[in-house]
């Protein structure tokens, strides 16, 4: 693992780092920000995982995590939304929901992307792993958020890993990748056409095939143009409804799908995870 | 004025626009964040001129000042750095310090530069009549602040319409920009090889002529690597000491010259600036 770079920011450490992953056969980057701690101190995690289009890097920019990290004590994790690199085969027409930017949280098992799109493998084993031995975070106390596409990757991996993430949360979800034009584009060109492989990587059908966390913090901007055709969260509202699960939808009035929104209710969402991390 | 774009943050809009600027000649871009307010308010505004390189969007995008300004009822101006655009002149060697984004708030006198950089003028006058013109800002109510370069302009703009701004700070500025290789350059590349005309945009030199402001809230990062050679806050220091100028000078332990530090810090400044404009 190389430190690409350091930075002190409210009085922790703000890293960006790149390895070597097995898992998608690339080079990945990824930062983390370790708030102040006292020396030896083992402290709670929480996963970020990123939109469409986006890398580490724009969180890290623009999330506005560190004040409430520094509060609150916890490590930030962000890791990339795709492999990237020579040889690492993106969508055919460029599109940007495809393909390099856009990983989806799964392992592909089609041709060409099987050889490195493993991003369910890289996000759920070989980071955390990764991190657990170069940075002081208690595993045992993992929560795991993201924006958009990551916040489709955040609740199915919260919902399938329930007992390694004690919180779950997203900013404007893809909450049913089955239903959505996003979502059927890049399921069916990462896992092919049969639909019932699509359902593990799906919050709504895993939620409906009964997996189960005890709470979910959704954040979903009403004036987001994604919310009627990609979004739908009255789709998780739903089949949490009907599966007992404690979900706080929250409709911001007037926000929209960018950093800006995001960045706004960041701390809200950190208090939300240290409440049950902490 | 057009407006680029507006997005909803932190109960506030956080906006970018453009418009003919008579000033410079050129388009320039600019962003403002207004707070939730009451209809009929105006609000205390800070400007925050921003360092080499930069644009209205590094601060923007990087600096965590809309939670301060939504709690404190501050607007938020952030113009860009120079002129921009076909006929622009910019450094003879494509130089980073010099030309595109390095206009160093100066008017400059020397050709080819004397066409277009007139931040000084663009900054103190034509800026502000436009956004008083529509935006709910309390124009007796100004502070300014800034970055390493544009530290040096609220420096100097700050100490030379003291009666303007009631409120002055700066993070990591050039205080004495022709006692160092940076000022050097610029005021001699836009103003020409005579001293005396530099004085009137060197902050140390201004104290030392005779101007003054009650108080300066200055933070500086320790592994900022611009320090010893560039920005030499010693300087100011000592000016303010023989001035009576109440100084607070916070040398930041572990802090370097990113946005990384700017952030950390920026509600402290803000608080400042709020403290004696509301």
């Amino acid at each position: 693992m190389e430190q690409i770079s350091a930075n002190k920011a409210f009085g922790g450490a703000q890293g960006i780092y790149r390895h070597a992953s097995s898992a998608t056969g690339t080079d990945m980057t990824f930062s983390v920000y370790v708030p102040p701690h006292e020396e030896g101190a083992r402290l709670p995690v929480v996963w970020y995982l990123s939109g469409l289009t986006c890398s580490h890097a724009n969180v890290t920019e623009k999330g506005e995590y560190r004040q409430a990290c520094a509060d609150l004590g916890l490590i930030f994790v962000a890791p990339d939304t795709s492999p990237r690199g020579e040889g690492v085969p993106d969508d055919p027409d460029g599109a940007y929901d495809f393909g390099l930017g856009a990983g989806f949280y799964v392992d592909a098992t089609r041709r060409p992307y099987a050889d490195h799109y493993a991003m369910w493998s890289y996000v759920t084993q070989e980071l955390p792993a990764l991190v657990a031995g170069h940075f002081p975070v208690d595993m045992e106390r993992q929560g795991i958020t993201g924006h958009s596409m990551g916040g489709h990757g955040a609740l199915t991996i919260g919902l399938t890993h329930a007992h390694h993430f004690k919180s779950v949360s997203a900013f404007a979800p893809i909450v049913a990748p089955g239903q959505v034009p996003w979502g059927q584009k890049a399921l069916a060109g990462y896992l092919g056409d049969d639909r019932a492989l699509w359902r593990r990587h799906d919050a709504v059908a895993l939620i409906e095939d009964g997996a189960r966390v005890p709470a979910l913090l959704v954040d979903q901007g009403d004036a987001d143009p994604f919310l009627a055709e990609q979004l739908r969260p009255e789709l998780l509202e739903q089949a949490c409804a009907a599966a007992g699960i404690d979900l706080t939808l929250r409709l911001q009035p007037g926000y929209d799908h960018s950093y800006y929104f995001i960045s706004t209710f960041m701390a809200d969402h950190l208090r939300w995870h240290a409440a049950r991390l902490t």
